[in-house]
């Protein structure tokens, strides 16, 4: 296609981004060309600034435009439980059920013997250190479930055995909203294993 | 959701984009914060200047950096065929096929009564400027078929009617792939109207 440079930049940089395909990319570009000056500056300045700002929190390894999130630094969050997670993109799925009122931990990865990625290369020893400031503290494993997740989940077990620590997991199972027969064999074993007394509920 | 500031604005522009939801505008500004520093000013400068450089062709009307577009001046192309179009965007599609070899006019709207749109609020003028300097030129009426694109493909033809100038429009038709029961009533009655002979294939 024979786009005018500065539109194909845009379109190429709009390709960049995940899910963006050429199509997209140039619906995209050509959006961005209707927007007024003033909305085109400030979506300019946006990317400059968020990459600029952002940094992770110290505490828990969160995107922060402080020191300290806003979660860590919130009161009416409870510090004792700490949701263990590989990446800070599932604290906003996490946040969005409104639920959840402890606090994160971010990883930054998973174990991995295949890809020679061991504990000390994730941020297990800052965990450590959080958990032992902490009075009976509960660490809410949410790790998927792949060999990776499961070694570190298994690792995080193992390290903190005869701490004073709660350690529970995500429960597997099958997702809301699915048909049983469409399911596949692991979930649906899952699902048995896990399964709950109904005077549980 | 309590994004950090500078995240939320910069979901908030993706958000303005077509067809960019609240899920989509999240991943998109994440991704934008995995980019380097140098991709993200490089993204950054690629929208203003877009903005910036890009202006309307004097002849056609197309997107274009200099007074002329690529394809009016371009030597290869058919200047006594003219492509006419409501809007530029239309052009990528038209190009993408790759065999089309005439030049376009875009008129930038559509005649509407309804909405006191008339013939001088659009391209027609201009239109008619370029077509008196031609030769025996053919006009391709490439407008979407409602009301508002028939009055206009109706009011060229007769403006032009005395003059010497070969008038044709797209074909109404079954789209390459559908499936004929799935069709709706007026495409397929269009495409009985415009039946061609095999021998004319």
């Amino acid at each position: 296609m024979n786009y005018p440079v500065d539109l194909e930049k845009l379109i190429n940089y709009y390709q960049k981004l995940p899910g963006i395909g050429e199509k997209s990319a140039e619906r995209l570009a050509i959006a961005t060309l209707e927007f007024s000056e003033e909305e085109a500056d400030e979506f300019s300045k946006a990317i400059i600034n968020a990459k600029k700002n952002l940094t992770r929190c110290s505490i828990c390894g969160h995107l922060t435009d402080s020191e300290i999130c806003n979660i860590c630094s919130d009161d009416a969050r409870n510090k004792n439980i700490i949701c263990v997670i590989e990446d800070y993109k599932s604290i906003f799925s996490f946040e969005k059920t409104g639920t959840f009122m402890g606090t994160y931990h971010v990883l930054n990865g998973l174990i991995s013997p295949m890809e020679d990625i061991g504990p000390e290369d994730i941020n297990i020893a800052s965990l450590l250190s959080r958990v032992e400031k902490l009075d009976n503290p509960e660490l809410i494993l949410a790790l998927k479930p792949t060999v990776e997740g499961e070694a570190t989940t298994m690792y995080i077990k193992k390290i903190l055995e005869n701490k004073n620590v709660t350690i529970s997991r995500l429960s597997y199972g099958i997702p809301i909203g699915a048909e049983i027969d469409y399911l596949d064999n692991v979930t649906l074993e899952k699902a048995l294993e896990d399964r709950k007394k109904i005077s549980e509920y």
